[in-house]
């Protein structure tokens, strides 16, 4: 784990890990691509709302973990590649509503202007709505000759999006979130937040890829384990990330946390003890697939890409 | 088709017709109910949105379409009650999104303040996303032991609904009524317009409610013909009642749509050729039904109910 005691890796690691990458990045691309109407589709406004906020370079991570959970348990791409692009959607849609002007208003996104900007609050909202209801959609296209087997996890993916997403993960963690702002909260509803608002859907990402790809109850137990951690470490670095980078590193505002008075890692423990957990959790998470062996390789790179990030 | 040649029936044929729909609207008040999450779950604010709208005296027509649906091709009321739940569930959020100050900006929804004049826009914009997740999430769900069969008719069903749901559908719909505010749009257009945004998923109530029941081709056939008439039906009376009811009857806004200078059958083709059009409509409708025989006397209801309705 040697590569994983610095949180500010040099350059050449860095772009090791996200060669390693490209292609499963490659394949979501034209997948994402693939599963939405046209540009020009009726009606136009809302397709290029949707594709605006889509495909404005994201790192893809989400995707990536899905892909990586199926290789993790010997699963075919084809397998789990609808819900790659599904968990793309729905962290899109939590994106674009996040940002509206009653909720964290923000007018950067990825380096861009944020959907409400470009297309009014009205469509933002829509398009959100769209990018949602597209997931669980796709999720429900079976193609013909599917059998009993692939049916069966299709369905048992769809239902550990669900949940997710729903009041108890990504949808209560921004009520709490939301009604956090302004006051000091303890550090267990620090944990509780973010194990909701950015940890259900990530873990979500890894389980589901697994149940996709057909994994044994031994593999699903090492990669629930792994998820859980993640998701964790993932919150950990962005609240560092917004304490310490600038917008033109991050492409969005920068600051926004401590600026609305939000409980943070860094908040909570100071930007030192937060690092320190981002290392302990990428330590566990890496722990956790040993059992697996060469099949968690990929996951182990997503796990370093998600803590060694500067955006 | 006598009962359906008037436009302002009794008052005891509407009783009646209400009667018969009683006990399909108190199965569908209960699975609801158990379909969520209570009250006080965390975080609370959320659970306390959703059920404000959800229970708010909503008619249920979409659920008891569900219902009478697989009543009409002899299938088992367990099988098609969770789509049941997941329409009224859709229907709810896209009031909700659509009352909101950036769309159509509506302070009254079923004779009481909207969500975001409760609420506050935040956990309005929250609760209709949770609204529309937890309608996917209900339809992956899947009881222990349940058959390869009911398995694909399940998704068949989700996937029905995703597509009513999405950008061709309720949210297209959406778009093209926001961007025909203060223009005249011609007949075909309006048609179009108002399949997609309130015909799209009173269809897929219908369509859904049979493929969950089991239908055969021949009774999906009749059941889609119905679909498709009753839905233009139900928008068409709509605007006639927008137009021609107070706010006291309609527990919304009343004649918004010409304040807003909103395209209606009503401001395209006058309210007496309106009306008519809604009669016609009926009659085709009920004639749909016909080769069903005694099992789609619960849909003839519904037709009824949904042109005979004040409100």
């Amino acid at each position: 784990m040697a590569a994983s005691s610095d949180l500010l890796p040099d350059a050449s690691h860095a772009t090791a890990l996200a060669a390693a990458l490209e292609s499963g990045r490659a394949l979501v691309e034209r997948a994402l691509d693939h599963a939405l109407p046209a540009e020009h589709a009726w009606p136009a406004t809302i397709h290029r709302a949707v594709r605006y906020s889509l495909f404005a370079g994201g790192k893809r991570i989400r995707p990536l973990l899905v892909l990586a959970a199926g290789e993790a348990v010997a699963g075919a791409t084809e397998e789990v590649l609808p819900l790659a692009c599904a968990v793309e959607m729905i962290h899109t849609y939590s994106l674009i509503h996040d940002d509206l002007p009653a909720m964290d208003n923000d007018d950067l996104r990825r380096g861009r202007p944020t959907s409400h900007k470009v297309f009014g609050e009205a469509i933002a909202i829509l398009a959100g709505d769209a990018l949602l209801t597209r997931a669980f959609h796709l999720m429900a296209e079976i193609p013909a000759g599917w059998d009993e087997t692939r049916i069966r996890r299709r369905l048992a993916a769809a239902a550990i999006l669900g949940e997710a997403c729903g009041t108890a993960g990504l949808i209560g963690g921004q009520v709490q979130d939301l009604e956090s702002e302004g006051r000091a909260i303890p550090p267990a509803e620090l944990e509780r937040l973010h194990r909701a608002k950015t940890g259900a859907l990530l873990s979500a990402c890894v389980r589901g890829g697994a149940v996709l790809g057909g994994g044994e109850p031994a593999d699903l137990a090492c990669v629930g384990a792994f998820a859980a951690t993640i998701g964790l470490a993932f919150q950990v670095v962005d609240d560092v990330l917004d304490a310490t980078e600038g917008a033109a590193q991050l492409g969005k505002t920068a600051g926004k946390d401590r600026a609305a008075q939000k409980a943070t890692y860094v908040s909570v423990h100071g930007l030192e003890q937060a690092r320190a957990l981002a290392h302990e959790l990428l330590g566990q998470a890496l722990g956790a697939l040993v059992p697996l062996g060469s099949r968690g390789a990929q996951l182990a790179r997503i796990a370093h890409l998600i803590v060694e990030r500067r955006a």
